[in-house]
């Protein structure tokens, strides 16, 4: 073992199950072992950490795959990462990898599954888990490959101004569709139009959404790409074209409760505009890893498609940083900059 | 004009708009001019006259393309009634069409749209609005275009004791699937199984629906044919396979309700399942009506398939029968046969 490696290092602990919206006190400062690699294995210090509403899932034991957390355990969550001393075989100190440290300084890494090495020539690594990472393919397999945009639609995204509703407008833009958000508040619009080019972002905090969208999308909804569930799915899917394609990818209005998910939209004018649901995961879409990163990594190189990052700095900032997150307090990609 | 022809008419007029579930005091006979046909059109006498829930949202506005009926004005709806006096190139008198007579004992046709001839050496007049009509091609399209049903696969159908729900169930078991039903009540539910051979159906008036259904449908359910919403959609969307196609055909459960429509289910089961969802528009399918007569015509002469209907006798019954039907008291295709 390296004789710079410290023996403990700082962890963020669940400490309780919060109710609603997390708060700061549901999280704990603490010390653990820096584990050692066992063959096959790396260790690696954590750079940036991806801060995620997926997250919320597994807190509460609501998510897919990943197993609930329990108080007293460590946040787990996605991680850019140095490695530090390696006992595997495609991984060497120094390299820079996509993995799954969680909320703490140092992490063990094995197998395959879930690494991905990273390129500091190609894109600034903190791209690894935003715009060249999960929320990148899920805008790519959700938006191209399910909503199935045409040149010359019109493709609505909600959560405009995150990483997974920025990347959907500018690869509609770039599919040569007319991209429009919905974003909260005039700050977050400004950028959706201005940063990412969208054509039309909506603010859904003020006035009648429906009828903003209604003069936002004049030809009705061709592609309308689902962030958030509840109200705002509503007032998108009383405006879709005929042959309308409405993916849903994420409910972040209805993470926060407790209880069983409440009741959504009506589905009427699904049926009256013949269109499609379909829900997105993004893990079966990792297939389409390379696809997606050889074209994205060339667009962000040329400038054609832009993101933006609202970096908290430490390791015990991440709890602060995560509540602003499920709060949608964040502009940009939530990440956690390690010291 | 032919001397058999009498001067005036019964019908069955829309008295005023019914709040909730339409009661027959909302209806009234009265007698009206038979009309002489221009150049183009057809006169004929109505044998059968189709009774659907979709005539409900015709009362209220709220069906796609129909005009609403307003107080005083001849109810609206499909029959099947022969030709008595003819300027229409395609019909002479003796033929027997389908046409859209409404509630009344004769009718103009003109034009080509919404016509068809019958041939009643091939299969019993009424079910040209039947299993052979516009219920028959519901199913047809709903299932094997939008639910693209895999042999072997299991095929769940609401309202499995209707026109549309047996035939789905019927067609899915063609298709080389299981196909299970949902319906109110025992007696229903044996005819389901009995009659129309489904391997299973489940009562959703007692017990817990979802239960039910996990057990009918132990692998999950692949293709969900929905004429209901409402609670039946839920509990079936809280079953589904991965991979499940949902199709929305009707929405029974709320079509008495006034206001505006109520909240479907939450969406989240289908993204678990990664499901698509799509609505059903029959009028969107009538390029497939010369398949779907070659094969059902056929099967119905093999005997592969079977229907019922829920006749009631003369024109006097008609308000009746159509309450009956929207209280789902009818059991098999509901149908008025004139004197």
């Amino acid at each position: 073992m390296s004789p710079k490696l410290p023996g403990n290092q700082r962890q963020v602990l669940l400490r309780r199950y919060p109710e609603g919206v997390p708060e700061t006190t549901d999280f704990e400062l603490a010390e653990g072992p820096v584990p050692q690699p066992a063959n096959g294995e790396f260790l690696s210090r954590t750079l940036y950490l991806s801060l995620d509403p997926y997250l919320r899932g597994v807190i509460s034991g609501r998510h897919l795959y990943a197993e609930q957390v329990r108080p007293g355990g460590v946040m787990p969550g996605r991680t850019v990462a140095q490695v530090v001393e390696s006992r595997h075989p495609d991984f060497a100190p120094g390299d820079i990898a996509v993995c799954s440290n969680g909320w703490q300084e140092y992490g063990l890494s094995a197998g395959a599954i879930d690494l991905r090495k990273l390129d500091p020539e190609a894109a600034p690594v903190s791209t690894g888990i935003g715009i060249l990472g999960m929320p990148g393919l899920t805008a790519w397999a959700g938006l191209l490959h399910l909503g199935e945009p045409m040149p010359g639609e019109t493709v609505l995204v909600s959560a405009a101004c995150g990483p997974v509703g920025s990347m959907v407008g500018q690869l509609a833009r770039i599919a040569g569709c007319q991209a429009v958000g919905i974003a909260g508040g005039a700050e977050k619009c400004s950028i959706v139009k201005d940063e990412f080019g969208f054509a039309e972002c909506v603010d859904y905090k003020t006035g009648d959404l429906g009828e903003k969208l209604k003069a936002a999308c004049p030809g009705g909804i061709d592609v309308y790409f689902d962030n958030v569930g509840g109200e705002v799915l509503a007032a998108a899917m009383a405006n879709l074209a005929q042959g309308a394609r409405v993916v849903l990818c994420g409910m972040m209005s209805g993470y926060n409760n407790a209880g069983p998910p409440p009741p959504g939209p009506s589905l009427i004018p699904l049926i009256m505009a013949r269109a499609i649901l379909r829900g997105l995961v993004v893990y079966d879409h990792e297939d389409k890893q390379k696809d997606f990163l050889r074209a994205c990594t060339r667009w962000l190189q040329e400038g054609r498609i832009r993101y933006r990052e609202d970096i908290a700095h430490g390791i015990d900032k991440a709890p602060e940083a995560f509540c602003r997150l499920m709060r949608g307090k964040n502009v940009g990609k939530a990440l956690v900059r390690f010291a």
